[in-house]
């Protein structure tokens, strides 16, 4: 069995002492070991800050973009591998893996342009200049420019490739050099893709460093230049939140947790019509894909109570022809969770959910296909109704990150809609779908305050959209309150966390020699 | 003596239970009494939120704007008034009350130019749109909505109408209504002007509320729509971030904190030169003006080690000159501390400085003008001086918020001042006076990461330049590091905080439709 190797201060580090085990958890079969325990974490943030940071800042944009153009070449070129990886340690089927990994070269692919456009410059430009005094000579001008730290990146299991290399991508072409830690569990992609990059010298030395196996005292060794980037769950989002020495040093922390996603059905979608099609299309691919593990996925479909059966049903009889078993077994449309404690905890999330409705679909006699018997992390698609103008508290509050959804039946419009939909308390995304413009445009202006994105399903992009469910690298992603306040993404907004904009006041022919 | 009182669910309330008196810094005699005992905080701040933000953003940008040319219009009307509340109750020369309130107009009309200038629209357009699929037809949008919660506003004694203004402007022009809570000692303007506009009916019922006294447990009751402006010390900005509510609910929190603020004279600017006094002036302003009161002061002055001789002498002499006492009395230059605990901090903070090198200026033996005897927090101008290459831990990391200053000479280029500075870990502003575009450059390409701002002084801008000390509106007020990390003002951005970004996904022209 392979052990896995953390990639700090230049070099391959085995943990000491027990490793944890990884595994297949379809099979529960071992697959490789990683652990962290022993290793300086503070010399490795020392390193990536000292060795990576002028390495990187002395590249333009565009040789930063080229690095990440030759980054996304090299993981399109080991692309069979990654998928294989995915499905036996990530539980995965072939399109889940296809997901995770072509999402990571694209994110890759649009930052490499982006950093092309913007060509031979080291600083970034903000906004106009602006006259200050009684002449145009007194002139001020907003600048970003790379901090002078290090980005620690904390990632999420469910997306070991496209976790790793949306945030990294990010901060390289900022000009800040990464110490990147993916989730123990499903790590085997991302120390395969980094061991790639490193193995073809894609990044500056120190630029982009690997810790795998527990994060242990890593960010009490932040300081006041540096950043946190997390994916996860509210609560450990909180506990980094509030460490002393995030705290003092004021260490810009973005947090992207628990959401609460709804995809809310409008009044004027009849069954059977493109736009219906699109609805029971998009919550039948965010409850199955990845096993319902993305933090974009719907949870909670708002449904007008005349069309909420009729909804239900075809949910059901859909969900009902979901093949669930070993991704590496033929016709099988859904894998395993990725863990044990996953499985339980989603278990634990249905039972309470169902407290609040009543199940639909789902049962406890699970037969999966093509694996061992009573091996593996599964839960089938599980649909929950609750009754209209319920309270439902746990459906607005508990995250249960699985294959499972809410159907909650609205009766008085727009405005009941936003109301169930905003006691989430803050989401990443939720979508709307519908052909009227007026309710649209209502339930826009009325949710756009609790959610990073909104996504607008109708006939009219029904071939060319993704869904709700997927993060675009030109959009924003991130959410209010419940999903942790962050922002990530967005193009060129998602460098700005990794920079430090400076207004430069003084007098014109200085400012613009200085910004070029 | 009067009693202050707060302004919260549409009423003017008086504090129970025993009240803190407000004095004359200067004579200590007292003024008014304040205090917040028994006042519901929940209900205030839940009243700010449900009447006055629907009531804010039903207004266009353009009547947000018209509102807070009124409250301008109504400031500059009782100017006079105002400016003999801060000389009592601020210990402020009428320099110095000037300066704080026209700092108060002068933000409230730039951003109410800025409200015109956005017109008859609620909805913000972030950037450009973008293409997501193979057609136009998949489109791709940012906009900014106000925030459906309260911002809070904690405010510094040092700025009882600027802090206010600035904060309150910004907040308002997004559509989001404030609690804001002055420093009780200084507390007289800020409820004065809220009386103002309370009574002339300047803004919407609910949209500004004032809480005078202690803030108490305000901070428990908010909410994940809320956002906290916090300026002070960062001891106080530390608490605030990592209190549970505003972690739980990733409460946007602005701190605005400690800053050692370096000026740095370049080694070609020769003795007598007009960018030499250009420096010295602004040393002598940031030194003396609200007894260096100011976040934004001059506390590092970085010096060519063999000009730092003669820096000495001339800010000596002119420190000399400096007249100290009673506000109110004619040919004062400079009057009293704040409170009798800033007095003690910052002899303490004296007395550490001092430690790191030798005073140079200033003595325990001051005489101040107009003053009763031994009455008045009184601290004369204080200048110290560091040998050059000393470490002097202090003076890199203690904030004296008096009249005080270190020379820190240098002697190994810009490499070494860029590092000296860089050792306050994060601050609000720097300045560089320099004629030489090169060591111009290399500064601020080396300071900008850990700065909010840069003041590039010169003798093309000296006629119209208000100095480093001041804040514009136009430009981001905020810093890295040690200085909370946060960002204010800056035109349009200042907007941001108040706001939440959402990406819009869809159908082209039902996008447009919505942004108009």
């Amino acid at each position: 069995m392979i052990t896995l190797r953390s990639y700090v201060g230049g070099e391959w580090v085995e943990g000491q002492g027990t490793l944890e085990t990884l595994v297949n958890p379809a099979t529960e079969e071992p697959l490789a070991r990683a652990g962290s325990a022993g290793l300086d974490r503070a010399a490795a943030l020392d390193h990536t800050r000292r060795v990576g940071g002028p390495a990187l800042r002395a590249l333009t944009f565009a040789e930063r973009g080229a690095c990440l153009k030759a980054a996304c070449d090299v993981l399109q070129a080991k692309r069979e591998e990654l998928i294989d990886l995915a499905v036996a340690n990530g539980g995965n089927t072939r399109g889940d893996a296809k997901f995770d990994i072509d999402g990571a070269t694209f994110t890759l692919a649009s930052y490499a342009t982006l950093g092309q456009s913007l060509g031979a410059r080291r600083v970034l430009v903000d906004g106009e200049g602006v006259q200050l005094g009684r002449t145009p000579r007194f002139h001020g001008q907003h600048v970003l420019v790379p901090r002078h730290g290090v980005a620690v990146h904390v990632n999420a299991f469910n997306f070991p490739a496209w976790g790793l290399a949306e945030k990294a991508a990010v901060a390289l072409l900022a000009g800040l050099p990464v110490l990147t830690k993916p989730a123990t569990s499903s790590a085997m992609v991302a120390a395969r893709m980094i061991e790639l990059w490193v193995e073809q010298h894609i990044f500056p030395t120190g630029a982009l460093a690997l810790l795998l196996g527990g994060a242990g005292d890593l960010l009490r060794h932040v300081g006041p230049q540096d950043v946190v980037a997390f994916t996860g769950s509210s609560d450990t989002g909180q506990l980094i939140r509030a460490l002393p020495e995030v705290v003092r040093h004021s260490v810009r922390v973005n947090v992207e947790a628990d959401s609460l996603n709804a995809a809310v059905l409008g009044p004027d979608v009849e069954p059977g019509s493109d736009t219906w099609d699109m609805f029971v299309r998009d919550v039948l691919r965010d409850m199955t894909q990845k096993a319902g593990q993305k933090c974009t996925a719907i949870r909670r479909v708002l449904a007008p109570a005349p069309l909420a059966e009729r909804l239900r049903d075809e949910l059901v009889e859909r969900l009902a022809a979901i093949v669930v078993g070993n991704p590496a077994h033929e016709g099988v449309r859904m894998g395993p969770l990725a863990t044990a404690q996953q499985r339980d905890d989603v278990r634990a999330g249905i039972d309470q959910l169902a407290r609040d409705g009543r199940l639909v679909h789902g049962s406890a006699s699970l037969a999966p296909v093509g694996a061992p018997a009573g091996k593996g992390f599964f839960v089938g698609p599980v649909l929950i109704e609750v009754e209209p103008g319920a309270a439902a508290p746990s459906v607005h509050a508990r995250e249960v990150f699985g294959p499972v959804a809410t159907i909650v039946p609205y009766t008085a419009g727009a405005a009941e809609a936003i109301e169930i939909v905003a006691r989430g308390q803050g989401g990443l995304v939720s979508s709307l779908y519908s052909d009227d413009s007026e309710f649209v445009s209502e339930l826009v202006l009325g949710l756009a305050p609790y959610h990073g994105r909104l996504f607008l399903g109708s006939a009219r992009i029904a071939e060319q959209s993704p869904g709700p469910g997927t993060v675009l690298p030109q959009l924003v992603h991130g959410g209010p309150g419940r999903a942790g306040g962050g922002e990530e993404l967005g193009g060129l907004r998602g460098l700005h966390f990794y920079m430090q904009r400076t207004a430069l006041e003084g007098a014109r022919p200085v400012i613009d020699k200085i910004v070029g």
